[in-house]
């Protein structure tokens, strides 16, 4: 139960996460005061979370607010920007108890540490409904060095690249839903529950990538997203895809895995493209920032959106419908 | 029910409501791109509302969009901002009519086009819950100008304005419940239902007005929060708070009624404060934009957030534990 009340919520738990963000006057006015620094266009996502669809009622509270948060940062980072801030919308059931909102308050907190984004304002409502918890997280580029999905060049040709590793999410919700166990599930299971946005590194492929995505509903799907703003199609390899320790030894017994793979979504890796002659620059980009970055494909001529995916002997395989059924746009 | 699905209802009825603003992408991408106009601060607000709570289950869709955009837009009036643009979080239910998204997305479309502000981005999540919408709504000012809570210089002696009529909320809700029925009663429940917020006055009083708040909790609860951040005292009269014609109609038969008038919420007039000394400014100001603002009483030294509302015959009123009960900070 809340003895604290709403406005004993904020003032404990939410409050002190505005502490680094002078423009969010200690959440005490109407709205909140940021710069963006001189030069740089303001980058602004949006993305909401209900208890029973994105998570679980016996989620741990922190691992909730990290997800949010994160996913809002991927989004971020698929842009190439680097955060400014964020607000918070949080729509509690009345009997939800205090201690519920203090854990989700330090996720929050020790993730704004991490990734250096600082509350700058939200609203807190009641609900009769399960818990539904929002972010809208600003960030700021330079002017017109966005990466967005529509690539930037002639698209054939440009080599298809992912960050660190591809699927782990997909086979983590297997394990969180009780339809698998493995050695290495727990690794598995974090990567579902804490996303690594690629801020630092999604930053330093401005200029370098030509579009970029983050995935979010499946890798097939989203660089799908790619090739239909393009205009065009891609062909990507199986055997190239990177894969955890974990999930490789999965799919060793179990290789009708590799479909959950290839299409699950919550990987909040980064797939993006660029020309032949900048994979050396991008190697050294990787090695600089301590993230692995495979390629695993091109984009071809072709119909808009088709993305093909290559075995090991050079045939199409069959996935079915591409990736996971998301209600999020962005 | 949905025919359309999460995708095609974004498609369909969100997409459009983004046309305005090509930084939007088409809501294809994973982030917007807004411009902040150089030498000014970003200002961000948020606001969300529940089904159940701060409206009813058959309340027009167009109204419950049209409440929950400019209830934002009235925040960055308070602090005298310019919008931006806006993002939306909409957590529907899955047996949802399209019909109820397309009225409340052609809410949106109207006042977008009434207050030049487009939709930069969203997301759109399934709940088993109420139907729960919320607005992060964007702004800008010239650096170092917003209107804040805490007042600029000494407080004590400068003059409390409010703009519009005070109080033709809260006895529209009380219509909108059956607890009240008058002559127009359609009046005070657009009241209610199509808060006007104040962006062009709000804009003109930066550099008049010393603080400003946009009366969302109650007129007195409301200048209570200049008070309290500022740590002073407020006197106002009774007799010189502006009433709509029916409210004064109200009044004057129902004398009781003056308690929710002055502590009753939803008004989203603005109430601020200047030295004495700029009355003519503000009331040429006002004059300017054809919306009437009236002086209602004057800060003091005191006990700090105490606000004493005076009866004609200079006593002070007793009203109870002051405000709507509002779960939203801002």
């Amino acid at each position: 139960m809340s003895g604290l009340g709403e406005f004993g919520r904020i003032a404990r738990f939410l409050r002190p996460l505005a502490a680094g963000c002078p423009g969010a006057l200690d959440l005490t006015d109407d709205a909140a005061l940021l710069e963006v620094p001189a030069g740089r266009e303001l980058v602004v996502t949006t993305d909401a979370m209900v208890e029973g669809v994105h998570f679980l009622p016996d989620d741990p509270p922190a691992d909730i607010a990290a997800k949010l948060l994160r996913t809002n940062l991927s989004d971020l980072a698929a842009m190439g920007a680097e955060p400014l801030g964020y607000t918070l919308v949080l729509s509690l059931p009345r009997a939800l108890d205090d201690g519920w909102v203090a854990a989700f308050a330090a996720g929050l907190a020790a993730d704004q540490e991490r990734f250096g984004v600082p509350l700058a304002g939200g609203d807190s409502v009641a609900t009769r409904g399960p818990v539904t918890v929002a972010v809208t997280a600003l960030g700021h580029l330079p002017r017109g060095t966005a990466l967005t999905r529509r690539v930037r060049g002639p698209a054939a040709g440009q080599l298809v690249f992912a960050t660190g590793t591809i699927g782990d999410a997909a086979l983590g919700l297997k394990i969180a839903l009780g339809e698998l166990a493995c050695d290495g599930g727990a690794a598995l299971l974090a990567r579902l529950r804490r996303p690594e946005p690629r801020l630092a590194l999604g930053a330093a492929l401005r200029g370098v990538a030509t579009a970029a995505v983050d995935v979010s509903d499946g890798l097939v799907a989203d660089l799908g997203h790619i090739c239909e703003v393009t205009g065009c199609a891609a062909r990507i390899e199986a055997a190239r895809v990177p894969l955890s320790a974990p999930a490789r030894a999965l799919l060793a017994v179990r290789p009708e895995l590799l479909a959950a793979v290839l299409t699950g979504g919550d990987d909040y890796e980064l797939v993006f493209t660029a020309p032949p002659d900048r994979s050396a620059a991008i190697a050294a980009l990787a090695a600089g920032h301590g993230v692995a970055v495979t390629d695993i494909g091109r984009l071809e001529p072709g119909p808009a959106g088709r993305v093909e995916v290559m075995d090991s002997a050079g045939r199409p395989l069959a996935l079915g419908p591409g990736g996971w059924a998301h209600f999020a746009a962005g």
